[in-house]
């Protein structure tokens, strides 16, 4: 079977390492027009997400998504589905709590599950082992550590654009030429 | 005549205060494969960009664009049109350089821009000083500014693009969540 196209173990730990650290030089400090603004309601009357918003979600998959799903792959394949994910766990769960605290909260638990991950020592060939997501169906463990890095990089794009959002009209006529402001998303989020 | 919406440039100036780190965060010492890959030739045969190019484009508008035509604003207001800025002035000015030089040397300029920006003790009243755009027209001193701001958030958002199209195939299934997957840039670029 062959390997899936070019994924890299330790590529991939290089993005998901850096992303706390790279959250952290963006919004630590930054005030709270811009963290806690976010792009209006949804056609469907939810909110979108502000800066506090994606910080939170981001530390909801350290706790329940990817390395909890790593470890079902490998421990029980397909056998076993992967948990539904909760996509609005963070309002809960951020509740009460600081932009500085979820900064830290996020940088610990993604610091640890790295070394989870390395402890665990895979190989090139567990890449193909499968596992069964419950929307998507099969899927190997390649792809969701590969999924875990592009998780991350989603995020930056949607955050950029959600800072973005609140200068959409104070640029003028150069918003011709800012991509970031003819993004409306892609996907939910 | 109304201030323009909402600009601050103390807001302006978080951001803008913060993108070096940000991109040092991410990018310092990542694997080439992260760096300097591209996402392929546009249609009419030219290179997309790649981190490095993102990082060496900045360089040419702290050099050229921003304080620049802040300062023609300021001194001779619409009756001298802004030079134009050239898109692909940095595939000529990185050439040999690392990209460990290249994020040294936009921390370097971006921190001299921002001293000079703060010399200048600009009050809101002067938000409305008007230029002149070679293509765009007249334009406004918070515009520029604004749009300053806005040009860093729209080249991290390309940024997390670039660097995700590495792993379009790796993800498998997964495109579908994955909103920066389904991102073909909103314009150039």
């Amino acid at each position: 079977m062959a390997i899936p196209t070019e994924f890299s173990l330790a590529e991939a730990i290089a993005i998901l390492t850096r992303t706390p650290a790279a959250l952290d030089a963006v919004l630590r400090g930054l005030p709270d027009v811009w963290v806690l603004r976010n792009e209006g309601r949804t056609k469907d009357g939810n909110d979108t997400w502000s800066a506090f918003d994606i910080v939170g979600h981001l530390i909801v998959g350290e706790r329940t998504d990817w390395m909890p799903r790593a470890r079902i792959i490998v421990e029980n394949g397909e056998a076993r589905p992967f948990d539904p994910f909760d996509r609005f766990a963070q309002a809960k769960e951020s509740q009460g709590k600081s932009l500085q605290q979820l900064l830290d909260e996020f940088a610990r638990l993604r610091s640890e599950n790295l070394a989870s991950l390395q402890s665990m020592n895979l190989q090139p060939e567990d890449w193909t082992r499968r596992g069964r997501h419950p929307e998507l169906g099969v899927v190997t463990l390649s792809q969701l550590l590969a999924t875990w890095a592009v998780h991350d990089l989603t995020h930056v794009h949607q955050l950029s654009r959600v800072m973005a959002h609140r200068y959409r009209d104070a640029v003028g006529p150069w918003s011709a030429y800012l991509g970031v402001l003819n993004c409306a998303g892609h996907s939910a989020p």
